[in-house]
């Protein structure tokens, strides 16, 4: 037995209890007569204590000779600490160690050990066993853990059934770019990672499978942004003759589950918002709504002066920022810098200042009088004291810059609380989206999401209006999830197709499994994929995903602990019909 | 709402209520004036009835024009049914129906939907979509499912943390051939589909994550045997500071769980054998212990007589067929042309019958008395009425020769029975095994197993006879998990790859990230891995994997219900710096 106790473990009434311990050496004190030693594992530290008058000499020389990182084994007996710690949960007691044995000794670790560290983001990637050591990194991954043991849970306990869908797919022109895999049995073919199960769930519906789900990853050889991963989690589901508000009411429900068990928190019925209203208010599809600065639109109110750069915009949209009235002329300054970043990308940006007494002072006072501002004040819902920021141009793109400016002072003002959660239903998502690089409609969600009936006869005239029965749940401005009702018959899904702009053929080339399937007594369905790398992040408080992954890559696809990828022999590429060719 | 119940649900006490229910036609039998439906869903099956005087008359037409697999949904009320089916769980009741809707049509499936199907492996694979609604993969899915969930709950109630490791890794030329994929953000070089999780998990472990485990697909691009696929499941698991005891304890009690909780069955202790007792009374490192039939050694009671077959083997060695001395000559002959059919391949085989009345006739009477045919019931443990059979050569292959008649044996007296369980740990594995192809030595287990240390001394001079601290758990004849305690400090694993004929260089290109990591503090630690494609088919009193996959591939490694693999866009090839090449 290496251990009768783990290091998180041992309570004042535990005191005289022999014991046997190992683990980490976390930090050692030497005061020559005595050494204090903490010693670390995943359950937590106890501290070790080596005392001249009760300890052998040579165990205390050992004692004194350990490095950080050491692991070492000690017997020894509990007793009460003189100066207690009530910082830890341990920190009642000591153990006086009778016997040391040391494990394994350790080079001094390129960082410290410690929550907060002095190594940098690179370094600890590359000593990715070391960072795992470290609390925040470590909790985080427990922390994933009871997260995807309640999804589990909760969604066998609605009968729900994971089924294990394959990893060597098909490729598919559609979305971003596969990953492939030669085949070696079958020379010049290739496999495909599957960038989500989606097909093959929509089989198991077809085969009658029904609730379904299943904690799988996924595959995107994209271009990587901050916080994207080459390889992600997803918590997928479908479920078969259902309506949409039967796919809400479960997952609204595994949500609460999970804010419920995880964080104690009852949380109201989740709101709903159509995407037509959150780009109306909030610019933004998955609005944080834990703050306000809804937009208020002034196109009514500003339109009718001078004011050329007004008068020419498609839109003229503003927020009040709460209690900023007393801004310095460098601190709208440099507002206005940022929202010109190109990132942002405005052009300039008018304010208003709400002033206590009730008087207004904008940027564009010789427009536009007091009664005007009274207006912009109104529209805003901005009180005294309040900062109206003002951004005008074309519809889309101004929302969009001015919710970016919104994000950035909720984040400034501390508005975007990390442990206070509020969830959002977006609902009634665009069919499709025009993509202007190739001048075509693109599937908004997926070319298998199903058409609002209604809007059904304005898939010819006008595309960009026809709405899906598709929704996402957005959780602190970010979306956790999206799915859609599926399409469920081979005709509507040629449709689809062909609105897409493929012919017959490559329809029936790259979906030909699905569209046959459809011909053997296809039932409803829909469903719904969770983003598990992210839910788990903004669940434990936090905007970034990667202490959330054990083995993260970086922004180049590299996994640079173990060097991947890598070259690899000529004869491996032979095997597999292959061959190193520069496009 | 598509339906108020499921097709499994309903009872007599539900009779006068009114109810939607949804699903698809298993098959209809039309009277004229009455039409009978069996409408099923993955909960099961209730019939509806379409009576001319209590149903609509258009609804009746309707329903006669239904086909299998249409489906469809019905409102109705509950009745008590006049001949009841004391087989299925809603046999009480009907659905007299008021209502029916088709929600989709289907074309005659290509073989019926029934537990024993008229269609062949082929189709079925092809049409798996339809090949799920039958109950027995149905069910062996929905069985899969519930052993997960029990291994996680289990695991995670004795503080296993389940950590999702990498599926893009770096490829490594020890061991079976890796699944290799191109890097388009870093051309020329690839990433390997990880053959298991054994680097990461052993990286977890030195990072301090102690229990760890992981359910999670692995990838070998081997030839594939019958019933073996490119990737497959396994239920990865490792600890820290623990003994070969802990972990055989640990997974002992994982198994016992599963039994319990999935066949309410208690098991005792598991037996533990050697693997040198193993190939020695079974000639098998995986023996079925659910019969016996062990083997007899005859070495001592054969060699001393004129028969040089007998006496130029290095091993004699026979079984005792329980109560087969009656088998005739021609059944006898069979087994012969059995072991010498090439997939066994021994070149003859000697019997003797143990004759009720006590007395004693072999093939080879002429070289042995009755007495020396008694030593050999003896030595084999055969009793009146038995059959002795008895192969002779080297050592080894004669034992693996034996060992395939006893299985085969086994099966055909029905010895085998799939609802009972047998499971053994077999321990004290070799360390290394001679590969004739390579002629030199390769891990059994693999690279990071640690040797016995009392056995160290003959890594050297008798490699051969080095023990492992290498653990397999065997249940009814199968190996369902195997594992070890790994070399947990840098200089074991150098001189383990030294052994293996790695340079120096080799070890550090190929391993260097864990031999680095064993730098800093790594603990003791090992673990073990379940198949669990294998395990879940076992306990479900299945021998073949396939039923326990949702969507296999065949031996050809192909999905032939997607066609994959399938040939690539050369563009989508210049993205990755590849080009296809014969070899």
């Amino acid at each position: 037995m290496y251990r009768s106790h783990s290091c998180g473990e041992l309570r004042i009434t535990d005191t005289n209890q022999d014991v046997t311990l190992a683990g980490w050496v976390q930090k050692s004190r030497d005061k020559g007569f005595m050494v204090w030693v903490d010693l670390r594992d995943r359950y937590g530290i106890t501290q070790l204590i080596f005392d001249e008058s009760r300890t052998d000499a040579a165990v205390i020389q050992q004692a004194k000779s350990l490095g950080r990182e050491f692991v070492i084994q000690v017997r020894g007996t509990v007793i009460e600490r003189e100066s207690k710690n009530n910082n830890m949960p341990t920190g009642d007691i000591e153990v006086l160690v009778k016997e040391l044995t040391v494990l394994n000794s350790s080079e001094v670790p390129p960082f410290t050990i410690e929550d907060d560290t002095d190594g940098g983001e690179d370094i600890r990637m590359k000593y990715r066993y070391l960072d795992i050591r470290r609390n925040p990194v470590k909790n985080s991954l427990l922390f994933r853990h009871k997260v995807t043991q309640e999804v589990r849970n909760y969604l066998s306990n609605l009968d729900f059934c994971e089924v294990e869908t394959p990893y060597l797919i098909k490729s598919t022109p559609e979305g971003a770019r596969d990953f492939i895999v030669p085949s070696r049995m079958n020379p010049g073919q290739f496999y495909a990672l599957p960038q989500s199960p989606q097909t093959f769930k929509q089989l198991l519906m077809v085969a009658g499978m029904d609730r379904y789900f299943q904690i799988v990853k996924c595959f995107r050889d994209e271009d990587l942004r901050a916080d994207r991963q080459p390889e992600f989690t997803q918590i997928d589901c479908e479920m078969s003759f259902i309506e949409q508000e039967d796919i809400l009411d479960v997952f609204e429900g595994l949500t609460r589950h999970l804010l419920k068990s995880i964080h104690q928190l009852d949380v109201e019925k989740f709101p709903r918002m159509t995407f037509d209203e959150a780009m109306r208010r909030y610019g933004n599809d998955k609005p944080d709504i834990r703050f306000g600065m809804e937009f208020g639109e002034l196109n009514a109110v500003a339109q009718q002066k001078e004011f050329s750069v007004f008068n020419n915009a498609e839109l003229v949209v503003g927020i009040a920022v709460p209690q900023a009235a007393g801004y310095t002329r460098k601190q709208i300054d440099e507002l206005i810098e940022w929202v010109k970043r190109p990132q942002v990308g405005a052009s300039g940006m008018v304010y208003c200042k709400c002033e206590a007494d009730g008087t207004f002072k904008s940027s564009v006072d010789k427009f536009y009088d007091q009664e005007d501002l009274a207006n912009w004040a109104k529209a805003t819902g901005a009180r005294a004291g309040d900062l109206i920021l003002i951004l005008s141009g074309p519809a889309y793109k101004t929302r969009t810059q001015l919710s970016a400016l919104r994000m950035e002072l909720g984040n400034r003002l501390g508005l975007r609380k990390p442990h206070e959660f509020a969830p959002l239903w977006v609902i009634d998502f665009p069919l499709l989206e025009w993509d202007e690089d190739t001048a075509r409609f693109h599937a908004m969600h997926h070319p298998f999401t199903s058409p609002k009936q209604e809007d059904m006869h304005l898939l010819d005239s006008e595309p960009g209006k026809v709405r899906a029965n598709a929704y996402d749940l957005v959780l602190n401005g970010n979306e956790i999830g999206g799915g859609s009702i599926r399409i469920h018959d081979k005709e509507t899904q040629a449709l689809m197709f062909r609105h897409l702009g493929f012919t017959a053929e490559e329809a029936q080339e790259q979906f030909g499994f699905l569209m046959n399937a459809f011909q053997y007594g296809a039932p409803p369905h829909g469903g719904l994929a969770f983003g598990l790398d992210r839910l788990t992040a903004i669940l434990g408080g936090q905007e970034t995903i990667r202490d959330y992954i054990a083995f993260p890559k970086n922004n180049s696809g590299r996994d640079v602990m173990i060097d991947a990828p890598s070259a690899i022999a000529t004869s491996q590429l032979d095997e597999l019909s292959i061959a190193v060719q520069a496009p």
